[in-house]
């Protein structure tokens, strides 16, 4: 998935990447220019990935029904938020019962994710580079994800993780914002002053990856909050 | 070390793909178009490397000093040369005395090394590909490469897991004991019967972790119901 990329010869050259390490479902999240001619001739034969990639507006729409949401970062964030390797990354993702609802997420070239949308990732992965010089080519930072979901599809032998039945992106989303509404009816949370309480509760949240009936019993603690302020 | 390379593009995003893997020694064999602006431009901040990198008109000028010879190729030979996959490469090339003289080579774009270049080389590495679409662009593959070796070097140094302040058995089993109470108080929990709910926030939170800033703000959330109720 390519957050609002700004160059279209990169789209074309991570479709090429993708096919190489036999991936197809490529998504982009507001193109700054697409479809474009430079990215066809850069996808090379990869031009069925391109012409198959979802193009949707907003980062929620993306990831909606993914059940897992990584993102890639270059910068180390103050937040403690868990970062993986790449292979680790892969491992990750292995494990899960449907790799089709992993959703990985490349930021913009020059800026990467912003801190919203890295606020969507429960994961994050970061490639091991020069600190003096580590900000790779978006294609090539792809190149290497999905070399290593290939390297990690062709060692895993063993069945697949038992099925969890986990809420989706959009579940926890909107989990999320009846949370923030509560903690600003209890006055714990200032809308005035937010500081960092909600992206500190995402992480710890996103870390534990609620199934359904975890995120059912979490909205229905939040509902019995509210209705003994009624 | 890239052998006869057509576009010089590639040769730009093969320096950045080295320096952002801490890579510097860059040699051209007979590149077809070079020095080159559309080098320099994909090169971005790697420029230095690119005005670093050696150029030759043989392939056997530029090997002339290495001690290990490893050729990338995406076709399987007829020859029985041993093919490593990029991960044992990178490891035989971590085990070398003095692996600066290591060089890897890497053919033309359509048709790779010939079967005379091939003869130079004491080792073949692979790259793992979907079959049906096996050939990468040379300035991946070379960022694949690289990442391996730089992967390879940094597990040599056996860095230790960043300490994380998680919270204590004891701290979680107080959190627990105040989420109980609340979930009572709020008539969420019927301690007549309670199923298996705090099983269940227990098994959720666990998988969490919490740090000890985590779980202060939780306990701080509890406190703030427990005083909307008085």
């Amino acid at each position: 998935m390519l957050v609002n990329t700004s160059h279209p010869g990169n789209i074309g050259a991570t479709a090429r990447a993708m096919k190489n390490m036999g991936l197809k479902n490529l998504c982009l999240v507001a193109p700054q220019q697409y479809p474009s001619a430079e990215a066809t001739a850069r996808a090379s034969g990869a031009d069925d990935v391109l012409a198959g990639a979802q193009c949707c507006a907003t980062l929620d729409e993306a990831v909606a029904d993914a059940v897992l949401v990584i993102g890639a970062s270059a910068r180390s964030r103050s937040l403690s938020v868990p970062v993986l390797d790449p292979r680790s990354c892969a491992a990750l993702v292995q494990r899960q019962a449907d790799p089709s609802r992993v959703a990985i997420i490349f930021g913009r070239e020059r800026t990467g994710l912003t801190n919203e949308e890295l606020d969507r990732c429960h994961q994050l992965v970061q490639i091991p580079a020069n600190p003096e010089y580590s900000s790779l080519n978006i294609a090539a930072a792809v190149q290497i994800i999905a070399y290593e979901l290939r390297v990690a599809a062709q060692n895993d032998l063993n069945p697949s993780a038992p099925e969890t039945d986990y809420a989706s992106a959009q579940q926890l989303e909107q989990f999320y914002a009846h949370l923030e509404q509560t903690l600003i009816a209890l006055e714990f949370l200032d809308p005035e002053s937010p500081r960092h309480l909600m992206r500190r509760l995402r992480r710890l949240f996103g870390r534990a990856r609620p199934d359904q009936k975890e995120i059912n019993i979490l909205r229905g603690i939040l509902t019995a909050i509210g209705k003994k302020f009624r």
